[in-house]
């Protein structure tokens, strides 16, 4: 059985197909004063393997709220095999401390999740891998570059320089390049005077090439818009942008495309108006394989 | 050691000022992606006592999340003797189920709350008693009545019939006229034929008297609207409306008004326009005692 929350209601109806699995019946609403109600409507068997499909992105603190309580729900079912699978975790960006006393809020999530009883926790592209370590419960961080990578395959039919937009994203950057059989770089900065700091790609020359640049995740997209720039201005014939999780807080599209992006596509780990590629197909391969 | 939660911050201040506490010096924040961050400022020896004081109203996901932060934070610095003084109590209304399988939320927050390391809540007049039993740990749920009662007496010269708005309410009404040694009743509707509803006060009349309505609880403000025309309309000189919660959806505080409400006062177990009331004695009083 796979129950889907709100925040990934289509991808989680398009991973009960691949597993051909069913997908619960829920009802869902807001009362006036705010507060959410839940309610389960098939039967589920105690014994019964269920799958909750859940998205933490923005709005955060909501989208948690609805996984406890549907955790909760199955736990007054007595069902116990519990997967949850969040595409997209949110609060994985503070996973240590950098200050006295923060709160480690990937490490508060994780107890929540766990208090309210998920025996499995599968993302994708986790913002660190020591995150997986916050868990007492296994946690499965899966990769959406292969996804990424045959849909570019598709789309595109130039063969393009695959970019990280910093050494940081370089073996993402690889994992496109090796499926499209292409070269891949990063961009570097360098300091030619005190005053002077050039941008470049490191290795290869991106004159007169269509250029992808691949990142796991696009915030505010400064750092992108900065890419594009400077890959124009370097002789770039095409700049397309990809990335795994379409965060793009308030005017990020508009900036990366009045910058110059000839495309920009994402996957559906999280709602946004570029959500194009599907990890339904990720997902279902890995629950497959458990 | 007392901390405010978002939500609370004065009150926060209020109660740490009456128990001769010191208020502790935080910092939050949200990032421009919407995930919050919060850090304890102060050093807390791990034997010491603090209270939490986070009222846990709209918007109730967001309050949740930021009272299980602060309480992951603590038990990072090993502090165990944790008290969570939630005022108003977000998730209070479903404290059971009507139909199959509906979540109890207001058990899904206690089983949250008491994970994150909560050693006994405080509540101010809790939607009903029987949520103190969804916890394993102590929950105290206090009455704000005598507040509003010496609110009541300090600010109102003639001696007014204390009304309940319907009799659900009526223990209430019994409470705030003992302190101001006045006469109560509650409203009743009564079937004058098939067709025809008269809604009158039960035994006292009403005609030519300041009347003062108190319930525990306004959401939208229907009943209380419905209540005021009834008791101008049957001769009331006057008409105050208290309540301990002023959940105040939308419009309601100017629907009370237009009806003709002469006074709208509430506590701070919420923010609102009318919390002129503080429930900061009754919680410190308690805390006293323990």
């Amino acid at each position: 059985m796979i129950i889907g929350g709100s925040a990934s209601q289509a991808l989680a109806g398009e991973v009960a197909e691949k597993l051909d699995e069913k997908l619960c019946h829920v009802e869902t609403k807001k009362f006036p004063d705010g507060e959410r109600y839940y309610r389960i409507k098939d039967e589920i068997a105690p014994d019964e393997r269920v799958i909750v499909v859940q998205s933490t992105g923005y709005p955060q603190d909501e989208n948690m709220m609805e996984l406890f309580f549907i955790l909760d729900t199955l736990s007054d079912m007595n069902v116990e095999d519990i997967i949850v699978v969040s595409p997209y975790l949110g609060y994985s960006r503070q996973e240590r401390r950098f200050k006295d006393v923060e709160c480690i809020s990937a490490k508060a999530t994780a107890r929540l999740i766990q208090a309210m009883g998920a025996k499995r926790v599968i993302s994708i592209n986790l913002h660190e891998q020591s995150i997986c370590d916050l868990y007492d419960i296994p946690v499965d961080n899966l990769s959406a570059m292969p996804a990424i990578a045959e849909y570019i395959a598709q789309t595109t039919e130039d063969k393009p320089v695959v970019l990280a937009p910093d050494k940081g994203a370089i073996n993402f950057a690889k994992e496109i390049a090796e499926v499209l059989d292409t070269d891949y770089d990063y961009l570097e900065k360098v300091r030619l005077s005190p005053e002077v700091v050039e941008t470049k790609t490191k290795n290869i020359s991106i004159d007169n090439r269509r250029v992808v640049i691949i990142d796991d995740i696009i915030s505010t997209g400064g750092t992108i818009v900065n890419a594009i720039e400077i890959l124009k201005e370097q002789g770039a014939t095409a700049v397309d942008v990809y990335c795994v999780h379409p965060v793009l807080v308030n005017d990020a599209i508009l900036k990366i495309n009045a910058a110059g992006a000839d495309n920009l596509q994402a996957t559906n780990t999280l709602k946004s108006e570029v959500s194009g590629i599907s990890v339904a197909q990720t997902i279902a391969q890995h629950i497959k394989s458990l």
